[in-house]
Protein backbone atom coordinates (compact mmCIF):
# COMPACT_ATOMS: atom_id res chain seq x y z
CA UNK A 1 0.00 0.00 0.00
CA UNK A 2 1.20 3.61 -0.94
CA UNK A 3 0.91 6.70 1.01
CA UNK A 4 0.36 9.80 -0.29
CA UNK A 5 2.06 12.67 0.43
CA UNK A 6 1.24 15.38 -1.63
CA UNK A 7 3.45 17.81 -4.26
CA UNK A 8 6.74 17.65 -1.84
CA UNK A 9 10.35 18.31 -3.13
CA UNK A 10 11.85 15.15 -2.01
CA UNK A 11 14.03 13.02 -4.10
CA UNK A 12 16.78 10.40 -2.33
CA UNK A 13 19.22 9.92 -2.21
CA UNK A 14 20.78 13.16 -3.04
CA UNK A 15 24.67 14.88 -2.58
CA UNK A 16 25.09 17.36 -0.12
CA UNK A 17 27.59 19.94 -2.03
CA UNK A 18 29.46 23.80 -0.89
CA UNK A 19 29.21 25.83 -3.76
CA UNK A 20 31.57 28.80 -3.39
CA UNK A 21 30.77 32.10 -5.33
CA UNK A 22 32.72 35.38 -5.38
CA UNK A 23 36.56 35.62 -4.85
CA UNK A 24 39.24 37.24 -2.96
CA UNK A 25 37.50 38.53 0.37
CA UNK A 26 34.03 37.93 -1.05
CA UNK A 27 34.34 34.25 -1.22
CA UNK A 28 31.46 32.81 -0.04
CA UNK A 29 30.69 28.98 1.08
CA UNK A 30 26.80 27.58 1.03
CA UNK A 31 25.47 23.76 1.69
CA UNK A 32 23.31 23.05 -1.51
CA UNK A 33 21.15 19.48 -1.72
CA UNK A 34 19.27 21.09 -4.74
CA UNK A 35 21.49 19.75 -7.41
CA UNK A 36 22.23 17.60 -10.70
CA UNK A 37 24.09 17.35 -13.55
CA UNK A 38 22.29 18.72 -16.61
CA UNK A 39 23.70 17.17 -19.42
CA UNK A 40 26.85 15.37 -20.54
CA UNK A 41 27.78 17.32 -23.63
CA UNK A 42 29.13 19.81 -22.73
CA UNK A 43 29.33 18.66 -19.28
CA UNK A 44 26.95 20.43 -17.20
CA UNK A 45 25.18 20.97 -13.83
CA UNK A 46 22.42 22.98 -12.37
CA UNK A 47 22.12 24.13 -9.04
CA UNK A 48 18.80 25.71 -7.39
CA UNK A 49 18.89 28.82 -4.92
CA UNK A 50 16.31 30.73 -3.64
CA UNK A 51 15.87 34.33 -5.49
CA UNK A 52 16.99 36.30 -2.23
CA UNK A 53 20.22 34.21 -1.83
CA UNK A 54 22.71 36.04 -1.46
CA UNK A 55 24.99 33.51 -3.17
CA UNK A 56 22.96 33.99 -5.81
CA UNK A 57 23.81 37.80 -6.22
CA UNK A 58 27.78 36.94 -6.02
CA UNK A 59 27.41 33.96 -9.00
CA UNK A 60 25.46 36.90 -10.93
CA UNK A 61 28.56 39.18 -10.26
CA UNK A 62 31.10 37.00 -11.70
CA UNK A 63 29.35 34.44 -13.96
CA UNK A 64 31.36 31.71 -12.23
CA UNK A 65 31.31 29.23 -9.18
CA UNK A 66 32.67 26.26 -7.75
CA UNK A 67 30.98 22.97 -6.26
CA UNK A 68 33.04 20.97 -3.82
CA UNK A 69 32.14 17.56 -2.46
CA UNK A 70 32.63 17.21 0.99
CA UNK A 71 33.32 14.01 3.13
CA UNK A 72 32.23 12.71 5.73
CA UNK A 73 34.34 14.10 8.64
CA UNK A 74 33.17 17.99 7.25
CA UNK A 75 29.73 17.31 8.04
CA UNK A 76 29.76 19.85 10.97
CA UNK A 77 31.19 22.64 8.69
CA UNK A 78 28.61 21.67 5.74
CA UNK A 79 25.76 22.01 7.99
CA UNK A 80 26.84 25.15 9.80
CA UNK A 81 27.71 26.92 5.73
CA UNK A 82 23.91 26.10 5.38
CA UNK A 83 22.95 27.15 8.66
CA UNK A 84 24.44 31.39 8.23
CA UNK A 85 24.36 33.66 5.87
CA UNK A 86 27.21 35.11 4.39
CA UNK A 87 26.03 38.97 4.36
CA UNK A 88 27.14 38.38 7.77
CA UNK A 89 29.89 36.01 8.10
CA UNK A 90 33.15 35.22 6.59
CA UNK A 91 32.69 31.55 6.17
CA UNK A 92 35.89 30.58 5.41
CA UNK A 93 37.35 32.19 8.30
CA UNK A 94 34.79 30.37 10.72
CA UNK A 95 35.21 27.21 9.10
CA UNK A 96 39.08 27.18 8.28
CA UNK A 97 38.38 25.79 4.90
CA UNK A 98 41.18 26.94 2.61
CA UNK A 99 40.33 28.85 -0.76
CA UNK A 100 42.96 26.93 -3.68
CA UNK A 101 43.16 28.98 -6.43
CA UNK A 102 40.96 27.16 -9.49
CA UNK A 103 42.46 26.77 -13.01
CA UNK A 104 39.63 28.48 -15.42
CA UNK A 105 37.45 30.46 -13.50
CA UNK A 106 38.38 32.99 -11.05
CA UNK A 107 36.52 31.96 -7.65
CA UNK A 108 38.38 29.55 -5.70
CA UNK A 109 37.35 25.68 -4.54
CA UNK A 110 37.67 24.06 -1.27
CA UNK A 111 41.15 21.91 -0.38
CA UNK A 112 39.45 20.08 2.49
CA UNK A 113 36.96 18.31 -0.28
CA UNK A 114 38.42 15.74 -1.69
CA UNK A 115 35.99 16.24 -5.38
CA UNK A 116 35.70 19.76 -7.02
CA UNK A 117 34.13 21.20 -9.78
CA UNK A 118 34.74 24.80 -11.54
CA UNK A 119 31.94 26.27 -13.55
CA UNK A 120 30.79 28.95 -15.33
CA UNK A 121 27.16 29.73 -16.24
CA UNK A 122 25.86 29.43 -19.41
CA UNK A 123 22.22 30.01 -18.33
CA UNK A 124 19.87 30.55 -15.73
CA UNK A 125 16.22 29.61 -15.64
CA UNK A 126 13.94 31.31 -13.27
CA UNK A 127 11.09 28.65 -11.87
CA UNK A 128 8.56 30.28 -9.03
CA UNK A 129 10.40 31.39 -6.11
CA UNK A 130 13.78 29.60 -7.35
CA UNK A 131 16.58 30.27 -9.48
CA UNK A 132 18.18 26.88 -11.28
CA UNK A 133 21.85 28.21 -12.02
CA UNK A 134 23.00 26.00 -14.79
CA UNK A 135 27.23 25.89 -15.29
CA UNK A 136 29.41 24.43 -17.88
CA UNK A 137 31.63 22.14 -16.19
CA UNK A 138 34.94 23.53 -17.05
CA UNK A 139 37.70 21.57 -14.93
CA UNK A 140 37.07 18.81 -12.05
CA UNK A 141 39.26 18.13 -9.61
CA UNK A 142 39.80 14.88 -6.95
CA UNK A 143 42.40 14.51 -4.63
CA UNK A 144 45.43 11.91 -5.78
CA UNK A 145 45.05 10.35 -2.45
CA UNK A 146 41.92 9.39 -3.43
CA UNK A 147 42.77 7.36 -6.90
CA UNK A 148 42.82 3.36 -6.42
CA UNK A 149 43.79 2.08 -10.07
CA UNK A 150 43.59 5.21 -12.09
CA UNK A 151 40.27 6.04 -10.93
CA UNK A 152 38.22 7.34 -7.94
CA UNK A 153 37.61 5.53 -5.26
CA UNK A 154 34.06 6.59 -3.87
CA UNK A 155 35.35 4.53 -0.66
CA UNK A 156 38.31 6.74 -0.23
CA UNK A 157 36.42 9.97 -0.82
CA UNK A 158 33.94 9.06 1.45
CA UNK A 159 30.97 11.48 0.80
CA UNK A 160 28.19 12.57 2.56
CA UNK A 161 24.88 11.03 1.33
CA UNK A 162 22.31 13.69 2.06
CA UNK A 163 18.24 12.64 2.54
CA UNK A 164 16.26 15.51 2.54
CA UNK A 165 12.59 15.83 4.56
CA UNK A 166 13.95 13.53 7.40
CA UNK A 167 16.66 16.45 7.16
CA UNK A 168 19.43 13.50 8.31
CA UNK A 169 23.09 12.43 6.37
CA UNK A 170 24.53 9.51 5.92
CA UNK A 171 27.37 7.89 4.64
CA UNK A 172 27.99 5.59 2.06
CA UNK A 173 27.15 1.40 2.31
CA UNK A 174 28.80 -1.36 0.23
CA UNK A 175 29.25 -1.63 -3.25
CA UNK A 176 26.63 -3.55 -4.87
CA UNK A 177 27.20 -4.12 -8.46
CA UNK A 178 28.29 -2.10 -11.74
CA UNK A 179 26.28 -0.33 -14.02
CA UNK A 180 25.95 -0.64 -17.98
CA UNK A 181 26.76 -4.36 -16.87
CA UNK A 182 24.31 -6.03 -13.83
CA UNK A 183 21.27 -5.89 -15.99
CA UNK A 184 23.25 -7.73 -19.31
CA UNK A 185 21.95 -10.76 -17.68
CA UNK A 186 18.28 -9.53 -18.81
CA UNK A 187 18.98 -8.87 -22.32
CA UNK A 188 17.93 -12.06 -24.26
CA UNK A 189 17.14 -14.25 -21.47
CA UNK B 1 47.56 17.39 -4.14
CA UNK B 2 44.61 17.61 -6.29
CA UNK B 3 44.61 15.46 -9.57
CA UNK B 4 43.23 17.78 -12.36
CA UNK B 5 40.77 15.38 -14.86
CA UNK B 6 39.39 17.98 -16.95
CA UNK B 7 35.62 18.95 -18.14
CA UNK B 8 34.01 15.68 -16.78
CA UNK B 9 29.89 15.40 -16.15
CA UNK B 10 31.05 13.80 -12.99
CA UNK B 11 29.03 14.37 -9.16
CA UNK B 12 28.27 11.97 -6.68
CA UNK B 13 26.59 10.06 -4.60
CA UNK B 14 23.69 11.00 -6.89
CA UNK B 15 20.28 8.95 -6.66
CA UNK B 16 19.20 6.49 -9.91
CA UNK B 17 15.56 6.38 -10.83
CA UNK B 18 13.31 5.24 -12.69
CA UNK B 19 11.59 7.45 -15.21
CA UNK B 20 7.98 6.42 -16.18
CA UNK B 21 6.56 8.07 -19.98
CA UNK B 22 3.71 7.48 -22.29
CA UNK B 23 0.78 5.57 -20.69
CA UNK B 24 -0.72 2.41 -21.28
CA UNK B 25 0.47 -0.37 -23.21
CA UNK B 26 3.14 2.99 -24.53
CA UNK B 27 4.65 3.39 -20.90
CA UNK B 28 8.17 3.10 -21.11
CA UNK B 29 10.84 2.86 -18.16
CA UNK B 30 14.27 4.46 -18.99
CA UNK B 31 16.90 4.32 -15.79
CA UNK B 32 18.89 7.85 -15.30
CA UNK B 33 20.71 9.60 -12.83
CA UNK B 34 20.87 13.21 -14.52
CA UNK B 35 17.92 14.39 -11.98
CA UNK B 36 18.01 16.75 -9.21
CA UNK B 37 15.12 19.19 -7.09
CA UNK B 38 15.02 22.43 -9.16
CA UNK B 39 12.98 24.11 -6.54
CA UNK B 40 10.56 24.12 -3.57
CA UNK B 41 8.02 26.45 -4.44
CA UNK B 42 6.32 25.15 -6.53
CA UNK B 43 8.29 22.25 -5.65
CA UNK B 44 9.75 20.84 -9.10
CA UNK B 45 12.50 18.53 -10.37
CA UNK B 46 14.88 18.31 -13.26
CA UNK B 47 15.41 15.41 -15.64
CA UNK B 48 18.28 15.63 -18.36
CA UNK B 49 17.93 13.31 -21.47
CA UNK B 50 19.78 12.98 -24.81
CA UNK B 51 18.28 14.79 -27.66
CA UNK B 52 17.10 11.84 -29.66
CA UNK B 53 15.88 9.66 -26.38
CA UNK B 54 12.56 7.82 -27.33
CA UNK B 55 11.13 8.72 -23.64
CA UNK B 56 11.58 12.61 -24.87
CA UNK B 57 9.13 11.86 -27.56
CA UNK B 58 6.56 10.25 -24.92
CA UNK B 59 6.79 12.92 -22.23
CA UNK B 60 6.71 15.83 -24.82
CA UNK B 61 3.24 13.86 -26.05
CA UNK B 62 2.03 13.85 -22.64
CA UNK B 63 3.64 16.84 -20.93
CA UNK B 64 3.75 14.34 -18.29
CA UNK B 65 6.04 11.76 -15.98
CA UNK B 66 6.87 9.72 -13.25
CA UNK B 67 10.07 9.27 -11.23
CA UNK B 68 10.20 6.26 -9.30
CA UNK B 69 12.78 5.15 -6.89
CA UNK B 70 13.90 1.35 -6.89
CA UNK B 71 15.25 0.12 -3.85
CA UNK B 72 18.74 -1.99 -3.87
CA UNK B 73 16.57 -5.76 -4.36
CA UNK B 74 15.61 -4.40 -7.77
CA UNK B 75 19.22 -3.08 -9.21
CA UNK B 76 19.23 -5.79 -11.69
CA UNK B 77 15.94 -4.53 -13.60
CA UNK B 78 17.03 -0.89 -12.92
CA UNK B 79 20.13 -1.58 -15.02
CA UNK B 80 18.60 -3.21 -17.27
CA UNK B 81 15.92 -0.59 -17.72
CA UNK B 82 19.34 1.71 -18.67
CA UNK B 83 20.89 -1.04 -21.44
CA UNK B 84 17.69 -1.39 -24.37
CA UNK B 85 15.16 1.34 -25.67
CA UNK B 86 11.69 1.44 -25.58
CA UNK B 87 11.72 1.21 -29.13
CA UNK B 88 12.19 -2.51 -29.03
CA UNK B 89 11.08 -4.16 -26.16
CA UNK B 90 8.22 -3.04 -23.56
CA UNK B 91 10.07 -3.21 -20.61
CA UNK B 92 7.04 -3.52 -18.51
CA UNK B 93 6.94 -6.81 -19.37
CA UNK B 94 10.15 -7.87 -19.69
CA UNK B 95 10.83 -6.60 -15.84
CA UNK B 96 7.30 -7.37 -14.58
CA UNK B 97 7.21 -4.18 -12.88
CA UNK B 98 3.48 -3.29 -12.07
CA UNK B 99 2.16 -0.25 -13.84
CA UNK B 100 0.06 1.27 -10.84
CA UNK B 101 -2.67 4.50 -11.50
CA UNK B 102 -1.28 7.87 -10.44
CA UNK B 103 -3.18 10.03 -8.96
CA UNK B 104 -2.77 13.96 -11.13
CA UNK B 105 -1.11 12.48 -14.16
CA UNK B 106 -2.42 9.83 -16.76
CA UNK B 107 1.73 7.95 -16.56
CA UNK B 108 1.44 5.45 -14.28
CA UNK B 109 3.82 4.95 -11.37
CA UNK B 110 5.87 1.60 -10.48
CA UNK B 111 4.30 -0.44 -7.75
CA UNK B 112 7.61 -2.21 -6.52
CA UNK B 113 9.60 1.39 -6.16
CA UNK B 114 8.85 2.41 -2.62
CA UNK B 115 9.55 5.94 -3.35
CA UNK B 116 7.20 7.62 -6.34
CA UNK B 117 6.92 11.10 -7.90
CA UNK B 118 4.41 12.33 -10.67
CA UNK B 119 5.02 15.34 -12.66
CA UNK B 120 3.51 17.61 -15.37
CA UNK B 121 6.05 19.26 -17.23
CA UNK B 122 6.56 23.27 -16.69
CA UNK B 123 10.11 23.93 -18.63
CA UNK B 124 12.73 22.35 -21.47
CA UNK B 125 15.76 23.93 -21.88
CA UNK B 126 18.40 23.14 -24.44
CA UNK B 127 21.55 22.34 -23.25
CA UNK B 128 23.97 21.23 -26.17
CA UNK B 129 22.98 17.48 -26.97
CA UNK B 130 20.79 17.07 -24.41
CA UNK B 131 17.30 18.78 -23.17
CA UNK B 132 16.87 19.39 -19.47
CA UNK B 133 12.91 18.77 -18.88
CA UNK B 134 11.47 20.37 -15.64
CA UNK B 135 8.52 18.99 -13.89
CA UNK B 136 6.36 20.60 -11.30
CA UNK B 137 6.23 17.52 -9.05
CA UNK B 138 1.83 17.58 -8.50
CA UNK B 139 2.13 14.13 -6.26
CA UNK B 140 4.54 11.77 -4.10
CA UNK B 141 3.59 8.25 -2.44
CA UNK B 142 5.81 6.07 -0.51
CA UNK B 143 5.29 2.69 0.54
CA UNK B 144 3.38 2.49 3.91
CA UNK B 145 5.79 -0.10 5.56
CA UNK B 146 8.44 2.08 4.81
CA UNK B 147 7.43 4.73 7.52
CA UNK B 148 8.23 4.67 11.26
CA UNK B 149 6.95 7.28 13.71
CA UNK B 150 5.43 9.10 10.68
CA UNK B 151 8.15 9.67 8.72
CA UNK B 152 9.72 8.05 5.87
CA UNK B 153 12.36 5.86 7.15
CA UNK B 154 15.40 5.88 4.12
CA UNK B 155 17.26 2.46 6.06
CA UNK B 156 13.59 0.52 5.11
CA UNK B 157 13.38 2.23 1.42
CA UNK B 158 16.91 1.12 1.22
CA UNK B 159 17.59 3.02 -2.13
CA UNK B 160 20.31 2.60 -4.54
CA UNK B 161 23.27 5.29 -4.51
CA UNK B 162 25.45 6.01 -7.59
CA UNK B 163 28.41 7.01 -8.73
CA UNK B 164 28.81 8.21 -12.01
CA UNK B 165 32.56 7.69 -14.16
CA UNK B 166 33.34 4.40 -12.18
CA UNK B 167 29.48 3.30 -13.02
CA UNK B 168 28.74 1.79 -9.35
CA UNK B 169 25.75 1.26 -7.41
CA UNK B 170 26.36 1.71 -4.06
CA UNK B 171 24.10 0.81 -0.68
CA UNK B 172 23.26 3.60 1.82
CA UNK B 173 25.70 3.26 5.10
CA UNK B 174 25.01 4.81 8.60
CA UNK B 175 22.72 7.93 9.68
CA UNK B 176 25.83 10.18 10.87
CA UNK B 177 24.00 13.10 11.96
CA UNK B 178 20.65 15.67 11.48
CA UNK B 179 20.68 18.36 9.12
CA UNK B 180 20.10 21.75 10.26
CA UNK B 181 21.75 20.65 13.69
CA UNK B 182 24.80 19.17 13.65
CA UNK B 183 26.13 22.87 12.36
CA UNK B 184 24.42 24.91 15.46
CA UNK B 185 27.30 24.00 17.35
CA UNK B 186 29.51 26.26 15.58
CA UNK B 187 27.37 29.12 15.48
CA UNK B 188 28.40 31.76 18.29
CA UNK B 189 31.45 29.27 19.36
Amino acid sequence: MKKTLGAKDILFPIPIALVVSGNGDNANIISIAWIGITGSNPPSIGISLKKNRYSLDLIRQTGEFTINIPSTNDMVKTDYCGLVSGKNVNKFDETNFTALKSHKVKTPIIKECPYNIECKVIKEVEIGDWVLVIGEIVETHVDEDKIENNKISIEKVNPLVYVPTIREYWSIGKLLGKSFNVGKKMINK
